[in-house]
């Protein structure tokens, strides 16, 4: 066993404070990776505070992972030490289940979440990224490009490929006209992805406060959805919508912004369920559509992707300390356009 | 004009009565049909009691029409007197529309429905299959096989079609595992077509009372939905479901037994929007999807693939007289599984 230091949860209702916890000794196939910077994605405060339920405490976040090899168990063979590399949503799945399909494993049974999860034994927990090392199985630890600043790279690891997954899936590229909702740290990482794949970017926003940014950021186009003519100037123009906000906005006037077989897909999920009219699918053939992270196949592709089109998210680089109030933040949408905590910050042991 | 004789609703609370009114001389391009049959649509209701609003009256319902030709227009190349034809939900639409794709004419702007809608001049009211006689633009027209007899084909024109397209178009076949919600007009034909395209069909009803039928028509499986017993059974089961009803079910529930990137399509409108959760959509790349009807050149194919395969809707044909009790049935699906109007029964003039 060897002692790591991270932030822990403790409580649903207590802040985050420091925290000293066991990893394993590494496996035949384990990697061990000194976690350099670790990126804060709103799920963590949803599970740190139990919003969702079923929360185990203490709880270390995180699962937007970058670090460095600092040692390879001796069946690994991809990794070296040395290497950057990233960890994502889940750091186990159900390698022997019939119905496995590396293609969509993030939706077969059996994953195993970086955190606030027990291990495949059902007795161990696992601790997240908010933390200064982890040992992880080869076969989910992703080789980050080196061209890729681990800082930036961060939250590539769950920002990244949850905007990359439905736009690959459901092919943006050139001559598709493709609108995000939301311009946070999800929405933000579609536009510069699907502005990469070619796609004819529209950004769907609350207000034009990011205008800049997201034209920048490679959008054609920048509308304010708290304008009703938006709605009217686009019905009927996209081909596939990226609903990347958790509020409960009106899914049915964004289906009317797709065109004949067109696509909405949701990535974020709003507390209560939204009342969906069938006309607005009915008549235009329309789908509504989820999605969720994606592989770790098509995670590396994503990396690979990023790297080649040099594309980093917006970052906002914070102490460990200042976690709480970082969370506060995310809360109120107040970053541009996602924060990442400086694993040097931690307290020493 | 010829003089044509039909039942019409006056008023949207009047029962339909004879109504006698003129058909347009036919045009170059138009056939001239005498109807033998007309089947009887649950649209027909909603909108002969204005249901959905904007109903013009006197109307004359029906847009399931076989029948007979009498005579074309000198430009008509592919119908002669005599042949056996069919009319659904449309009879005009907007072919100069540079948007317009034949594969998805039924979703574009500029549609004429065959009863209550104004032909493309936007003064004179279209009227339907509730009669003696039609004059139809030559494009609307569609031709029925031979073997098929002209009282069980007339409801492959509406309800055949809106089963077809989307077994069509979410490629249903040879191992693919396809669920119809309901087991009615619509759905019942969505057995027979499903299992003679090869895919393995399973009916979900509320009860067992028709599972005799649905085996015999085809499905491989008949589970009761008021049985909670069936969404354990089935969870991650289907490939593709078709919600054939349009009562306000809980979709969330039907969507969980739908497989990895599986789709479920609606086909009847709920009076009221039905909440959706993000999570059963985003937990397994689903997808809801809407279908209507079909294009044109999708009809004729429908209608091919029926006469290939002698698929044919179970009807019961009714005297015109007794359309306003047939109208009851309908809304308490006390029908197996079509009324079809006999024409030879309407009172001469």
């Amino acid at each position: 066993m060897a002692i790591a230091r991270g932030y822990a949860a403790t409580d649903a209702s207590k802040p985050l404070e420091p925290f000293t916890f066991e990893r394993r000794e590494p496996r035949e196939d384990d990697v061990v990776i000194s976690i350099k910077y670790c990126g804060v994605c709103h799920s963590d405060i949803h599970q740190a505070r139990n919003e969702w339920g079923g929360s185990i405490y203490p709880m270390v976040p995180g699962h937007e992972v970058a670090g460095i090899v600092t040692a390879v168990g001796s069946g690994v063979t991809r990794f070296k030490v040395g290497d950057h590399v990233g960890v994502g949503c889940f750091v186990d799945s159900c390698v022997h289940c019939a119905s496995r399909d590396l293609d969509t494993e993030q939706y077969q049974p059996g994953l195993v979440g970086t955190y606030n999860a027990y291990e495949a034994d059902g007795t161990t927990p696992t601790y997240g990224g908010y933390s200064d090392s982890m040992v992880v199985k080869e076969g989910y630890v992703l080789s980050i490009p080196d061209n890729l600043p681990l800082d930036r790279a961060a939250p590539l690891l769950c920002a990244g490929i949850t905007l990359y997954s439905p736009l690959a899936h459901w092919k943006a590229g050139p001559g598709k006209k493709v609108a995000v909702i939301g311009m946070g740290g999800l929405g933000h990482m579609g536009v510069k992805i699907g502005a990469a794949m070619g796609a004819d970017v529209t950004v769907l926003s609350q207000s034009l406060s990011k205008k800049d940014d997201g034209l920048a950021f490679g959008a054609k186009a920048y509308y304010a959805t708290s304008d009703a003519e938006t709605f009217k100037t686009l019905a009927g123009t996209f081909d596939l919508i990226l609903c990347t906000v958790s509020a409960g906005i009106d899914w049915n006037a964004y289906l009317s912004l797709l065109k004949v077989d067109g696509t909405m897909v949701l990535l974020g999920v709003p507390e209560n369920p939204v009342p969906v009219h069938a006309f607005a699918l009915i008549g235009g053939r329309r789908t509504l559509a989820g999605s969720m992270i994606g592989s770790i196949k098509e995670t590396q592709e994503m990396l690979d992707f990023c790297g080649k089109h040099d594309i980093l998210p917006e970052i906002e680089l914070i102490d460990i300390k200042d976690i709480n109030e970082a969370y506060e933040r995310v809360i109120k949408s107040d970053v541009r356009y996602r924060f990442v905590i400086d694993m040097a910050t931690l307290p020493k042991a």
